[in-house]
């Protein structure tokens, strides 16, 4: 228990000290102040693990701690109660580990399959991230270590990461990428937050007064501590002087900047306390929730293994090749077998504390025979040889792919979703002598799996699944967990039809959103395009059927509760996904097709079947309306969608929602005749007065005038034989008329 | 002939004088001076025919003339030399009618099949229209009558036109928009230039200097009359001060304004003079080209029937429909046949010289027996019965259907792509009485035709094609003429995949072209979505076969000339259009996976063959390179395809074309480390720098470094164990070694 009290030590400190307080000590701490009982602290990467360097620098040389699935795979599970779990067992091991600030989650989109660092973050869909993230950080906090959500904001490719600008509107800033802070800060007040490299809208993130004050403090009314990402402050008075709290890493080199700042005036003594009380806070919260633990490493390891066999999705399934017969010999094919390609690179590279390859864990089970196959993305003659002869003697084959750290990680961007030319040859060669052909896709983001389907029965997308990797591999395979992870992100049939496929990663300056809101499914589903497989898609060795759609409404406003029955009609026990979908026919402004807004992952045994509730809240039926500066819900008819994924919709139901907001604006006296006549609160006074003017369809100019501005209208009057004083008179009726219904 | 000097006149008149010839005396005529012998001279709308208002008002009764096909049909002829030929008999007919200048071509894009005016614009491929557009200035002012290339620029859809902003990126402005309007004032030096009424990038088009005078003056090199759309005139001073010549219509409101605007010194004399010397040259180089004219008004209706013919496209030809047998009994269905949908509404709609219907047509061909079937967009259920029945006893059927003027006209855009849900419906009911149907397109834009593919064995698109559509039509089915037009826009397979989908028409205030260069098929095929029917797609009754393409080049650089055999290996004589579409498959900038830059229709006798050539010049390669502010061809290995369509390309060769120019911009101090290893100009600094530091692809951070800015490299080299002399010594190198190669 620290025995400080932060605005009394605030109250005893020069400038200097303050100023100092406001950087990190060195990469990872923060610095106390003995005199003052000021303990320092430790922060941390993650996040699919805690990540300690040995020594206080960015290396790579790092404690051995527990290694969870990576983001996109935790997603995968749908099952926030369990990625609670995960967390809270990482927050365990920081605490174990002298660790008060794991800098996780990551919660940043995905707007193309090409994002190097997409594997960190959970989904392209802002409600399943922001569920998932709260889940997360609700998980690590709950064991008394501060999470961090990160990157704030509009920090979706890693192409010239520290310069680019992300060009994004509003409302798609708004719907798709702060709504996921938006819920975390809401359901789960994360102690930190870390501001983005890049620029927003012109202005770099963490110097950034509309992202930082506006966006985070005014509008999701976060109240911890905002931090650099890892040498992102660029003027640090400005960074200070907009909203940042704290620059990271040390040692500082430019604290005489802000000293000179706060002496010429420049930068108000006032707002550099608001920082340096929140430094102190956060070491006050830290060092009271520090506590004494012991980490049950191999639970860990078993709640690793368990979260990575539920993040497994299988993508096809034909022929029963699954799961393996105990009697089946198995060719096991492929180097990650035995170097298992279990995370990511960069920041959140760790050293696992036990590791499981899956060689290991199916020979524990039955009989396997391995060939190496490849070296990293290269297949040598011999290796395709020996893999040929171990898979034609084998009654199955389980071949395991996927990218490799060189062709995804943090630090880059992807070239393409292929797999490596020589995997796809490998896969091949071995599909020709054995048919019956198990492959795994270890990527942390979509493939093109194009090159491979047509001779691969089935296909299991096993992420980078974390030290349990291969042991959850072998369960799933032998069928000890029946998979049911679903996607969470859309694999598209081809690169070329993701939204950004034209622009991303943007020019030498900027990156423009163009897309809007059609990211991931917004965008195929409103596009009708074919997909590979789509979001929310995940087999299982079982079958599920969902009936008796019911929705309760009490009056029309929100909240609506969604009742169905989910039933395992198949001879396994297995957990579904009941995705709930809603959409909205009327709005004024475009929407995509449809958007997720409640999901549940339900375990069943064979011929169980239980009534699953989804509440859909007001922010459920709500879209962010520019004009004005908000969500709101507009009043309507929406269609809830219940199904197994965004293409497997299985039941609908419409609801009508009343609503008091009024988004639609009235038009003005400079607006065209037929927004007057398309609007019912302007539509009688313009019938009126066209009926008036005896102007009407069979007139030639018809079409021409119905676009013609109020003033164009009044102009034009003359020409249809009135005279001045009638256009006047017009004039004077249609606003009177307007501003009795304004 | 006029017997007055231009600027003799000028410099006697007065400042009142002067500003009352900067807008028309009434709707269409332009001030006279009888005292300095200057005439009044007439303008009319176009642009498929003279639209001479009997009175000099806004109203539509107008002098008959002859109808033309529209100028998405006349696109879809592919063959400049017939336009050319069709625009100087409307040259005739506008002396013969005392018209001075046409309001025409219209020369805009079409981002989405539901702009309502692509039915009076050419094609979405600016090659295309540029090419027809010239063709068409070229042929009006042979006969001495003055075009007016319209609407400059960005007025690409009908909601709220008078008002929206077209928000568009430079090089997608350059390439896409202006490049028609490039290669009409290039190739055919228009007399005048309509400006749009618009916004272009934040100001209105006929006031923004941008547009009107670095595009249109400084860049394109226009040296003719500007003059504004008819009331597209927002603040009058703005519009001359900033480059519009003339203010349409008249009578003038605001000669006052401009006069205060002299008196003040706000708009300077010497450009009042340069705006008024450009309208005395306008009128003099009229008067001097009035000429006596008898108009052989039967040869221009069979001109028209030709162009029509030539304009049909079949798209569909199943069953060997086509052409129907003298013999057959034919059903003739559909209200299109006795009242023509042969043009669309709004400034472009005229009263026709002759008319054709195709009833009459194919009547004297044949047996033919006619039932209405619809009225407008609706089928009663009577129409429904009789067309039932004629259909079933008919041995062949043709069916007319397509958009009527409530569905796709000037003044507004249309809702979809569909046909009308009855004549769907009436499609149907025919197809199962009599599956020999012929089904007949009228529409000035792409159709969504998947609701009657299935029951269709023959499409034919026959677009709005003027007074002589209906004999037109009978010599297309009848075989007399065999159809060789070719789709001068794609017909997606769907809405939702047109690249505007999400955003068309853009909100209150603008509308942002976030495709950039991506419009039709540079979308489709960029995206490899499929479609319905490709852009350049176009059956014939014989078949084509293209073989021995050769390139022709001298040196490295172009002009490249490529020739190709084309031969008609089947029965009958017919035309075919060698299309030459150019990849670039190393650019520096990305580009559209292909551009149609050469084109040539040759008709050929059956077992005839050609030999055709296609010149590439310097622009044909060259694309426009936003930081150089202009075109540039860059080097590098180009494919040149040559085909029937985009999506038919039957040879293709690759070519080395060297430039001068350098595209690439040198890696600045200030970029990232890979950028300076992916240019052939700064790697070998960097590998040196990177070499001597010791630090290489083993090392943990090597992913990130590699993203690192150079002044975050030096930052870093510290922490690699190396002392600040180091980083200081490395920075000196880099510079120096970038400026060696600068």
């Amino acid at each position: 228990m620290a025995n400080f009290d932060p605005a009394t030590v605030l109250s005893h400190l020069s400038v200097e000290e303050k100023v100092r307080l406001l950087c990190g000590k060195d990469a990872w701490t923060l610095h106390g102040l003995p005199a003052e009982s000021v303990p320092e602290i430790v922060m941390t990467d993650g996040p699919h693990g805690v990540r300690l360097t040995a020594a206080a620098t960015l290396n790579d040389d790092t404690h051995p701690a527990t290694v969870f699935p990576v983001e996109a795979a935790m997603a995968a599970t749908w099952n926030p109660e369990l990625i609670k779990e995960v967390a809270a067992a990482i927050g365990r091991e920081c605490q174990a580990l002298g660790v008060g600030v794991i800098l996780g989650p990551g919660l940043n989109g995905k707007r193309s399959p090409l994002g190097g660092r997409n594997f960190e973050y959970f989904s392209e869909d802002p409600y399943l991230t922001g569920v998932m993230a709260s889940a997360y950080v609700q998980g690590v906090q709950s064991e008394g270590v501060g999470a961090c959500i990160k990157h704030f904001v509009g920090n979706e490719q890693e192409t010239r990461r520290f310069q680019i600008n992300t060009q994004v509107d509003e409302r798609t800033l708004q719907e798709i990428y702060l709504a996921p802070f938006a819920r975390a800060i809401r359901e789960a007040s994360p102690w930190t937050v870390m501001g983005a490299y890049n620029s927003v809208n012109g202005e770099f993130a963490c110097q950034n007064s509309d992202v930082l004050q506006r966006l985070l403090r005014d509008e999701l009314g976060f109240d911890g501590l905002v931090m650099s990402d890892w040498s992102a402050v660029q003027d640090k008075t400005l960074a200070h002087a907009n909203g940042l709290d704290l620059e990271m890493p040390g040692p500082a080199l430019r604290d005489h900047e802000l000293l000179n700042a706060v002496q010429s005036g420049q930068l108000d003594e006032a707002s550099l306390d608001q920082r340096v009380l929140r430094v102190l806070k956060l070491i006050r919260q830290v060092t009271d929730a520090r506590k004494a633990v012991t980490v049950d490493w191999d639970a860990h390891h078993e709640l690793a293994v368990r979260a990575a066999a539920d993040s497994m999705v299988l993508l096809k399934h034909e022929q029963e090749l699954l799961p393996l017969a105990k009697a089946d010999s198995i060719a096991l094919i492929g180097q990650f077998a035995t170097e298992p390609r279990f995370q990511g690179g960069g920041s959140s590279h760790m050293k696992p504390k036990q590791m499981s390859t899956v060689l290991d864990a199916l020979s524990a089970r039955g009989s396997v025979s391995y060939a190496a196959g490849y070296t990293e993305t290269e297949v040598s003659s011999a290796q395709l040889t020996e893999a040929v002869e171990t898979a034609r003697q084998a009654d199955r084959v389980v071949l395991l792919t996927g990218t490799t750290d060189s062709m995804e990680s943090e630090g880059f961007d992807r070239a393409d979703m292929k797999l490596a030319p020589d995997h796809v040859r490998l896969i091949q060669a071995v599909a020709a002598v054995n048919p019956n052909l198990v492959v795994v896709l270890h990527s942390g983001s979509a493939l093109d799996t194009r090159d491979i389907e047509d001779i691969c029965p089935v296909l299991l997308q096993a992420w980078l699944p974390g030290q349990g990797g291969g042991e959850a591999l072998a369960r799933v395979l032998q069928g000890e967990t029946n998979p049911g992870g679903k996607l969470s992100e859309t694999f598209p049939l081809r690169l070329e039809h993701n939204p950004t496929y034209e622009t991303f990663p943007g020019n030498k300056t900027d990156t423009t959103y163009h897309e809007g809101l059609f990211v991931g499914y917004r965008y195929y589903d409103s596009k009708v395009l074919p997909v590979q497989y789509p979001f929310g898609h995940g087999l299982s060795y079982t079958r599920f059927e969902l009936s008796d759609l019911r929705v309760e409404q009490s009056g029309q406003q929100p909240p609506v509760a969604l009742e169905v029955t989910l039933k395992n009609t198949g001879a396994r026990a297995g957990s579904e996904v009941v995705q709930v979908y809603i959409q909205d026919a009327q709005s004024t402004y475009r929407r995509p097709e449809q958007e997720l807004k409640g999901l549940a992952r339900v375990h069943l045994e064979p011929g169980a079947e239980q009534r699953v509730r989804i509440a859909l809240d007001d922010q459920a039926f709500a879209y962010y309306v520019t004009h004005l500066g908000r969500f709101a819900v507009e009043s309507g008819r929406f269609e809830l969608r219940a199904g197994f994924s965004s293409r497997d919709i299985r039941l609908t139901a419409s609801v009508d929602v009343n609503s008091d907001t009024e988004v639609r604006i009235l038009p003005t006296m400079e607006d065209p005749v037929n927004e007057w006549l398309a609007d019912s609160r302007t539509e009688p006074a313009m019938t009126q007065v066209l009926a008036d003017l005896g102007f009407d369809e069979d007139h030639p100019m018809w079409a021409i005038v119905m676009g013609f501005p109020i003033p164009q209208l009044l102009k034009f009057i003359p020409w249809m034989g009135h005279d001045e004083a009638t256009a006047e008179r017009v004039r004077q009726q249609l606003a009177d008329r307007r501003n009795a219904a304004g």
